[in-house]
């Protein structure tokens, strides 16, 4: 049982009208309202209610901040223990000052996702859902977002658990079989195993079958742009980050430095590398842009080849053509304003026509066909409806793939007529591998590693 | 009287565990209510209750974030205003779309500062309270927030509004004798008035009195590190953001290179200048630091000018030492662990002993004789007690200036027997200074000029 109380800054800390500290723990009430002054005590207050005050120093009886705290009463929290929520004044100067205060008190700081570590532990979440919790965050596109809201309200849990029960069920159907070993009962009991173990494969085929997407959605793809200087690389990414809204959207407030390398189109969230570079590029060497564009075709996922309409092929573009043929390539004929040079035939050799479009970004033409052949590329077309539950963490599809070889495994064995307990090894793996997503069987080492992933205060 | 609703982020935007999105205006709680999906309606809800739910695409039925939302009725908020705070997952997505949700219903985004300028307009705050409030997110040490929290309690205002008090009786008094004029109080009226004036204007005095402290407590004292190469600034620099702890703190969460250039000396706000250029200097040709000193000592209200103890006087160094006579100036003899060959007591021909500080960086001893040098140079040794009005203000500085003048110029007319009616111009002229402090007086322009300095969501 946790017993302790534990506070941290929750809100990004900066200059802005509201900050927000957290404080969960039995003692968290009592503790607060050491420090707080206002009409009521805090000791008394109902759950769910608002308390204006100021926050005194001790010591000195000196008003140190202004608030409004929330109390929110066990089991009715994020954490389902004790919370108080502090809104002060935002800025840096308040949000240390209350922090010392707290610290002072029988309060320690919190670890990052600790909040969330303790709605966990309390059995509130699961681990899928907490994980869910980290991507909402961290998540680059509304869709990614839903995605993660999904995984946070417990679909997928939902659609791993009947899968767990099966298993649990064939577990328990061979150790009666062990127990009490009857010779007529071995094929029955093979036959069972082969059926149930097909039932939760299919089950994982399901889930996995929106996987690739679901990553593409949560980490977005790593895209490189690159072409010979001068072809519009710049421009179109410009473009791009314009038109598609960059998930930093025209909403004062929000910061468009932090994920500048962000675009998103179609709702497929794209990760420019070496944005920095193509924006240089246009004032540099060609040779620098050459050995950029190298290290970033061997690390991205998509590499959109941005030729001129206006020159003939350059034998560096050969070579790159050659170079990518087996690679996800989209092929971007720009500057089609222009008079052409290109001969768009001898692309054709090199790759299909659904790979090729053409553009002019000057004139803003094409932008929509590129879209598209994104969109085509990864996603057959459209994105599937929201309902649809993504598994997007790789550690989900990690453990979806071994359990279903696991599972391959037991049918295998019973195919082949291998005991029965022997069987049992494989199909009680697979449950531990689905267990290990929603944090049933996941070892405390793991969900350690998985919470100090997290940002502070959550 | 206001009547639209607005919205605003009220948090830093960034990956973070909480975002706090403020509506404020009669339609708030009706309109977010429309997106939300909870136990309870918030309409029906109580004032200071806080609900979990989730808010909902209209449109689409669809799921958009879970929240927690609290409500605030008029008068009881911020504004005044109902108001209503919707608390949710941090990061970027999550706050766009809500706010996208938002601007598509009956509310519109605020300006900034448009918040606390509605706490103004509604009479919760006087001006001088409001612009407290922007300094408290702004300030970059304790003291100063101290010096801000008393500003937004109104102790300002408490201190201004008794002197308006003499001005009006003042102006009163006088316009009873212009319309009753009779020989033999004119005299009379001049005495009163000249006594009035003395005792308004000791009272501007008291204020003025910390005014040059709280002005350095606001904004810090712009302060260049100059000196030679090699003589130790870098390592000076960096002892000065360790042992004083910069601003931001050790406590996670909070950024260190937001406000990087700051340090606190017992409790007075260094704000260095070109604190880039110093890291840098050690390995940049001597000319470019020098001419790097020249431009931060033309802009500086404080000059550290670091010598090394190990070396004589060089002929740059005697330069500066005349150069800078008429400033304030400590001089920092460091590398005091190496044997001597600079002459101390040529160096006192130009400084006086008590700007000379002894020290070694290296070895972390002289630190708290450079904070003393500090803190007597510009506070004659110990800052005073919290429970003083500070005057942090520019503009609240300039125009208790002004009053006072206008105030002498009232003393010297009744001296010289002008005509009392002239005299009534200067009294309600400092009348109105005063009360431009405090918003009763300001123009519109001067009060959209104020909050447009805000920050968003405040």
């Amino acid at each position: 049982m946790i017993s302790d109380t534990i506070a941290a800054i929750s809100t990004a800390v900066g200059e802005a009208g509201i900050a927000v500290i957290r404080v969960s723990g039995p003692q968290s009430i009592g503790e607060v309202d050491q420090l707080f002054r206002g009409k009521q005590k805090l000791v008394d207050a109902d759950s769910h209610t608002v308390h204006y005050g100021y926050i005194i120093d001790p010591d000195s009886g000196e008003k140190m901040e202004e608030v409004l705290v929330t109390i929110m009463r066990a089991p009715r929290s994020f954490t389902t223990e004790d919370v108080v929520e502090i809104s002060s004044h935002g800025g840096v100067v308040s949000v240390r000052r209350l922090m010392e205060l707290l610290l002072q008190q029988q309060i320690r700081i919190a670890e990052p996702g600790e909040f969330t570590k303790r709605a966990f532990l309390n059995g509130r979440i699961d681990l899928s859902q907490a994980e869910g919790v980290i991507d909402l965050i961290r998540s680059k596109s509304d869709k990614a977002f839903s995605v993660a809201l999904r995984q946070v309200e417990g679909k997928l849990s939902r659609q791993i658990k009947p899968l767990q029960q099966i298993l649990i069920e064939m577990v328990a159907h061979i150790e009666v079989n062990i127990d009490y070993p009857e010779h007529d009962v071995e094929s029955v009991t093979s036959d069972f195993i082969k059926q149930k173990s097909l039932e939760v494969i299919g089950g994982i085929d399901e889930l996995l079958r929106t996987a690739n997407e679901g990553k593409i959605l949560r980490e977005g793809i790593t895209t490189a742009i690159v072409g010979r200087p001068n072809v519009g690389k710049s421009s179109l990414l410009n473009t791009l980050a314009q038109d598609n809204r960059a998930i930093v959207t025209d909403i004062p407030g929000t910061t468009r430095d932090v994920i500048e390398e962000f675009v998103t189109i179609n709702n497929i969230p794209l990760k420019l590398l070496d944005t920095a570079g193509i924006r240089e590029t246009i004032d540099v060497v060609e040779k620098i842009g050459v050995e950029r564009s190298r290290t970033a075709v061997s690390e991205a996922d998509l590499i959109l080849l941005v030729l001129n309409h206006n020159e003939a092929l350059h034998e560096d573009e050969i070579q790159l053509l050659e170079q990518l043929k087996d690679r996800q390539v989209i092929i971007i004929v720009n500057k089609m304003d222009l008079y052409r040079q290109l001969d768009l035939v001898k692309l054709e050799e090199y790759f299909p026509k659904e790979s090729i479009v053409t553009m002019s970004v000057k004139d803003q033409k094409g932008i929509d066909k590129l879209e598209e052949a994104i969109s085509t590329l990864f996603f057959g077309g459209k994105l599937e409806s929201a309902d649809l539950t993504y598994v997007s963490n790789v550690r989900h599809i990690a453990l979806l793939k071994q359990a279903k070889r696991s599972l391959q495994d037991a049918y295998q064995a019973s195919d082949d007529m291998i005991p029965i307990d022997l069987i049992q090894i494989d199909v009680r793996l697979a449950w531990e591998q689905l267990g290990e997503i929603i944090g049933d069987s996941a070892p405390d080492s793991l969900i350690d590693q998985i919470f100090s992933q997290f940002c502070l205060g959550k």
